[in-house]
């Protein structure tokens, strides 16, 4: 484990051969460890030096302030705290946004155990959020034929099942099913997405896959293939029933893929091969990234939370009473070994991973900065600080588990449906999305070549009965809108119609607005009912 | 080209530096080319090298005569004659075949041009053969993604292009369509089959593929991966809508590959993995093959027909005109340099092309036989005997042109449609296969889990008639044969029951008995039409 230090010699016995158990930091997709010093004491992740090795860029104020002057919303605590700390041109996504040119949402997970954890929660918590800041249609992977490939013993019914069960986990977080699509490669691979899948691995040599992931002669050749799989499904093309069948256009649209840093590897190698491709003259767009900080395990900040180690998470199963004994016993802390030591020094935030987990789980930063200053000053103790902890972790999970209670074996077969997406992006600057193909022929054409699977009559009710609460929603933020519009009149006489949204309230109106303006104009609906159809 | 040697020096001239155009005989999925003797000249391939060094078994005396006893019915003039001509447990599924055991035969074509050539067409129409005499279902893959990863300057659109014509010229062999399952990689991976293309490329080191196809550092990782696609169709449970889902089941089912010697390699592959392999406990069927010769391309036999080379083959679209200028014009000549000399010494049939092709398209032993003592005693001259290859080949490119003739977009549909075959077996011992879903329900579960399309009505429509007809053609059969039984019946009241039917004629009988067997009990009827459900 990442925390085992290297014992040191018994009083007296002879000196034994050092062992020098220093290693470097090691950061790829399958491994996540700080550096080992020569005192064997595992350190913590360097991200600076991950920025400078894989050649990304960290997140700087000037982006964030672009961010919500573009957006009109607050970023993230994630994004202000620098847990979401670097990119690969997340500025060309906010040009995107800005014009009101299409992109979308790509994450995804390993189902490698039913155990879920916090730490893989809270990539998805970031992705809920963008989704609902940038309203774009997000896209998530389950690598069941990964985990498998990856896995000494799994078999690939057992994957399944993780899936089966991980899927739920992930609606639980609470995406929009309107505009959220889910799938498991083993159910999903094929047709255009397959195309794609190939027309990756052409252009990726063994040489540079070796390179980019230390791959050696007794490597199965699944493994080797699997990168043009996550590669593949960052390419709008492969998703005809949610950009359209026009590969000309969709080449076009770039997906934005919020991820640990450790799964830079594989879209490095994807922004490679599209720079170098075109589709008829047309190049594919580079997946565009934003990269966070793992969660620490319990240990402490040298390593990640591991679903196979019981002692290193927090489960989104744990019970109140198994969080508060997790972290009251594992814990790491950063506190002094005596009160009084305690009292005079002050504790250690950088270190102590009750501390770090409130950067992730409590929202209020006033309320954070109170505790940092009051732990380093030490006049909170340990015990103090782990019991905040314990309280804002009982209380996200609790949540989840409200939620994941209600997940049943429809909703998940709504969201894996292989269907279009409704969404909006920028209001200012309404999205212009390929046209899905419509129509009985279209679809039985579609259905013939792709392979995918018609709609029953059921999930088109489904979506019926989506649209219709979505109609509503826009017509009570229309009525909303009007009243204030009408208060507002009164008031005063000023007009920031030019200005950008800079508060949540401004953006709630403007979307109002946006809804208020399709329902005007007839053509509009029209349009917008055959991109939903 | 194979046939081009290395020009001598011209006299005077100093000697140039010996440049040894030596080389190997090569034999492997992506080359074909005899051993290039010190003199340059291509010899023709050693394919006894060829059974010794791939570790195949010759097709004997014994096996052919085993085949007869077991299915009734004379070898196929290739088997005869040695152009189908080494197996590996061809044996095992004779054995199946004896007692009823279920088994599927599986060939393919890699899509590279429009212009299939009859060097293309011959192992499919030994293909229908096999399917003719064994009653089994039969599986066309068509690689377009393999010829996408292979080549350097083809778009995914032109090999689909390709193979949209090409799946035509295959069916235009007159494949039955209610036993015949044709897909293209593009359209088909995906579901059961990629479940079995992963399960497959995680058995297989990079070490092994090297070792078995000599992938370098600038291979593309598409290509290193490709064996597991042209592997995992040999696996029956890639195939739910043929041969059910109960993988249980399925994984028992052997292939039966009929195919040229270069593609062993990926079978030996494959079957070194299905040894290793288990299903809940139960091994993977490893699948059976039979290797045929190249049909030599018209400059000699030490190369094969290249659809890039004009001159190298006779095309299927070819004019009658055409194949009598390249058949006299190109034709390799075993023949002696004047009349006088072939007179005296007569011609070499092993190295003449004319008569080579007169070997895979002359049914005739006897009329082969006499053609071949009168050109090696120098009767014949070869302008006779190149006279009587281009009777024969224009005979069998106008056969093929006609049938070509009647392909519609409506048969391809039907014969690229995911659906249950129909097919018998052994007439005397009725073969096992395990049951295809049915039903609504179960359906939309497969179509929800593997994402398969539902057939259409007008698919459902097209089957059912297809029963129909079938139906009728039992009756047909059953009537002829009770007539036929009261003949002899008045005639002789001794009775064959016991014995393998040996004829034709026999085997005919024996398909009615069977017929009028399955006509007299209620449930094996109704099992029969669940099967085909």
């Amino acid at each position: 484990m990442a925390t085992a230090a290297t014992p040191s010699a018994p009083d007296g016995a002879p000196a034994p051969e050092p062992v020098p158990k220093q290693t470097k930091q090691t950061v790829d997709p399958y491994n996540v460890t700080g550096e080992v010093g020569a005192d064997g004491v595992v350190k913590a992740i360097d991200y600076n030096k991950l920025v400078d090795e894989f050649g990304t860029k960290k997140i700087d104020d000037e982006l964030l302030a672009r961010f919500e002057r573009v957006t009109g919303k607050r970023p993230h605590h994630f994004l202000r705290r620098g847990i979401v700390f670097s990119h690969r041109d997340f500025e060309t996504i906010l040009d995107r946004y800005e014009k009101g040119e299409p992109f979308f949402l790509y994450t995804g997970r390993g189902p490698s155990s039913d155990s879920v954890h916090v730490g893989h929660t809270v990539p998805f918590e970031f992705t809920k959020w963008l989704q609902d800041t940038f309203d774009v249609p997000l896209i998530i992977m389950l690598t069941d034929d990964e985990k498998y490939l990856f896995s000494e013993k799994k078999t690939i019914e057992e994957v399944q099942g993780y899936c089966a069960s991980n899927v739920k986990d992930i609606i639980a977080i609470g995406f929009d099913p309107a505009k959220t699509f889910i799938f498991s490669d083993f159910d999903f691979v094929g047709g255009a997405f397959y195309r794609n899948i190939v027309r990756l691995s052409k252009h990726i040599t063994l040489n540079q896959a070796r390179a980019i992931f230390g791959f050696n002669e007794s490597t199965n050749i699944g493994r080797i293939h699997f990168g043009s799989i996550q590669g593949a499904t960052s390419w709008a093309s492969s998703f005809p029933h949610i950009f359209g069948e026009d590969e000309k256009q969709t080449v076009g649209i770039p997906a934005l893929i919020p991820c640990a840093i450790d799964q830079d590897p594989y879209f490095r190698m994807t922004r490679d091969v599209s720079a170098r491709l075109k589709f008829q003259g047309k190049p594919y767009a580079k997946p565009a990234l934003i990269h966070s900080l793992f969660l620490p395990a319990l240990q402490g900040p040298g390593t990640k939370m591991s679903a196979s180690i019981d002692e290193s998470a927090i489960f989104m199963r744990d019970t109140p009473n198994q969080i508060k004994n997790k972290i009251n016993k594992y814990a790491f802390s950063g506190g002094k070994v005596s009160v009084e030591e305690h009292r005079q020094f002050g504790g250690d935030t950088s270190v102590d991973v009750a501390y770090q987990y409130l950067r992730f789980f409590l929202e209020d930063d006033d309320e954070l900065e109170r505790i940092r200053i009051s732990y380093e000053n030490g006049e909170m103790l340990t015990g103090e600080l782990k019991a905040i902890c314990i309280r804002e972790l009982q209380k996200y999970v609790a949540g989840f588990q409200e939620r994941r209670a209600k997940v049943d074996d429809e909703t998940v077969k709504l969201f894996m449906e292989r269907r279009p997406l409704q969404w909006r992006g920028n209001p200012k600057a309404p999205v212009v999305v390929p046209k899905v193909v419509e129509g009985e022929g279209a679809e039985a054409a579609a259905a013939a070549a792709d392979g995918e699977a018609k709609m029953t009559k059921n999930q088109l009710k489904k979506l019926e009965k989506q649209r219709q609460a979505e109609a509503k929603k826009a017509q009570k933020a229309k009525e909303k809108a009007e009243a204030k519009e009408k208060a507002a009149a009164a008031a005063t006489a000023a007009t920031t119609a030019a200005a950008a949204p800079t508060t949540e309230e401004d953006k709630a109106e403007q979307t109002a607005d946006a809804a208020a303006k399709t329902e005007k104009t007839e053509a509009a609906a029209a349009n917008a009912a055959a991109q939903e159809a």
